[in-house]
């Protein structure tokens, strides 16, 4: 465990729930003295700003990153890249400026950090494991990581102290548990169990909803809960689709694998069969949830 | 609107979640005077009494039917057939009583009634859109329909009185809804609203939970909404993707149509395709949940 670090500017980039969120909760902690934000999305930002979540606007991801001494890039995953290009001038003459993320993949974004940044051990991907199906400023809240796990990507060449300081954001934002691990490994295990659940979620609300609106109405809290998430963010979505499309193909097999089981067990009325699938689906349920680590 | 009916005695033949739930919202709304159990599992139907919902435990289906004004019944619908003809030969005598179910498939049990009821004319297929993934005497509660939508499936020959009665019933239980339509296409709907929605959870949590252990407490709250469905019963579930057989099948091919699509949209990297079906998403399950009807 960290100590609580203290910073005297932290900026964010993408002044969306997670960054937006993020700069609450360090403020209501106490760890940060001055606060500055971009984002591309001008009425954003400024309504960041008016719920108190940034003291001062920058004008572009540069200037943002040219002052902070805590850099947080909270854009959609498929950004990043030209973010870390556009913080990269102002950071050679700031060796000591902290630059992480909080994208929900990690491999890509490591991978561009190492590439890009100048002083790249400083880099630590983070991923805090906490957001809601609504997206943007408006629903942030400096609540949002409390009791939350934030999963940490270090790398050979990662910062120890840099590691150590992000760790301590993240229990100061509210997070009770901070796990580390390899960006791929990441990248494998968050494609089972976030990514793929959207992807369901999304072909399911795609598929009901687009057969009549004559259903309306007749949907039980199943439905609503089943597709909670398939009315999460379309570019962040998108991104991590792109941008995890190895692991998440792996995991579309696994789960096709168990749908064409349930398939031909109902289509050959084959009430064993179902009895296996709907059992390993308890369990499987109560693992996930239940298991410790 | 009916006027909420009184019955000097209901019978309920399964005390399970809905049929214990409904004894007890019909006894605090006054409406009847005694009330019978069966359930072929002696454990549920006296936790069933002992939670005050039953007053006589009855020893057969057909000997909690003899003397009910009302029989409901409540047991998972691969049963309702047998169910059926254990009641028949009490009934003969008795032509005023009310017979109605709970099932979450309609056409077999109407045409069953129509078939093996002797006064079939007194059958209204029902189906109250409530229930947890929990089951059993022990989560029942009084105000589990209040607020929530019956759909009844009359057919031709059903007494009119009889219809009118049984939607009396579920508006005594606390229903502010009872819809009206034709048992086939009650099933046809509920395949892509509910039967569906569980499929799909059933396949997702055994892929999830069949990968690792090591996926524990990684699962944000998306996988846990994602599969609360998957939680619920073996033996409901089993004989309802048996009894709904067809449509589910129906509904199971749109699902594959839309998979099959962001499946694809993932392995080439088709961003304007992902971008497609995530907006269909959004769009469809605002209309399936915030619809009138």
């Amino acid at each position: 465990m960290s100590a609580h670090p203290h910073f005297g500017e932290v900026a964010v980039i993408g002044t969306g729930l997670v960054g937006t969120s993020l700069l609450m909760a360090l403020k209501k902690a106490g760890v940060v003295d001055r606060t500055v934000g971009y984002d591309a999305n001008r009425a954003r930002v400024h309504l960041a700003k008016e719920r108190g979540a940034i003291d001062r606007i920058a004008d572009s991801a540069g200037e943002a990153a040219a002052s902070a001494n805590l850099v947080v890039l909270a854009t959609p995953v498929g950004t990043l890249a030209t973010v870390l290009g556009e913080i990269a001038p102002v950071l050679s003459a700031r060796p000591q400026t902290l630059i992480t993320d909080v994208g929900s993949t990690k491999a890509q974004v490591v991978a561009d950090a190492l590439r890009i940044l100048p002083h790249s051990a400083q880099f630590v991907g983070g991923h805090p494991i906490a957001g809601l199906e609504k997206s943007g400023p408006e629903v942030a809240r400096a609540d949002l990581f409390i009791g939350r796990t934030c999963l940490l990507t270090p790398v050979a060449n990662t910062d120890p102290h840099a590691l150590s300081a992000v760790h301590g954001v993240w229990l100061a934002a509210g997070a009770t548990r901070v796990v580390e691990l390899a960006p791929a490994e990441h990248d494998r295990m968050l494609a089972f169990t976030s990514h793929l659940p959207h992807a369901v979620a999304f072909a399911l609300a795609a598929a009901v909803g687009g057969e009549a609106a004559s259903l309306s109405g007749l949907a039980a809290g199943g439905f609503a809960d089943t597709t909670r998430i398939a009315a999460s963010d379309l570019v962040m979505w998108r991104d991590i689709f792109l941008a995890n499309r190895e692991s998440l193909l792996s995991a579309l097999d696994h789960f096709e694998r168990e749908w064409g089981k349930l398939r031909r067990a109902i289509a050959t009325e084959d009430a064993r069969a179902m009895r296996t699938i709907i059992e390993a689906a308890h369990a499987g349920r109560q693992r996930i949830l239940e298991g410790g680590q």
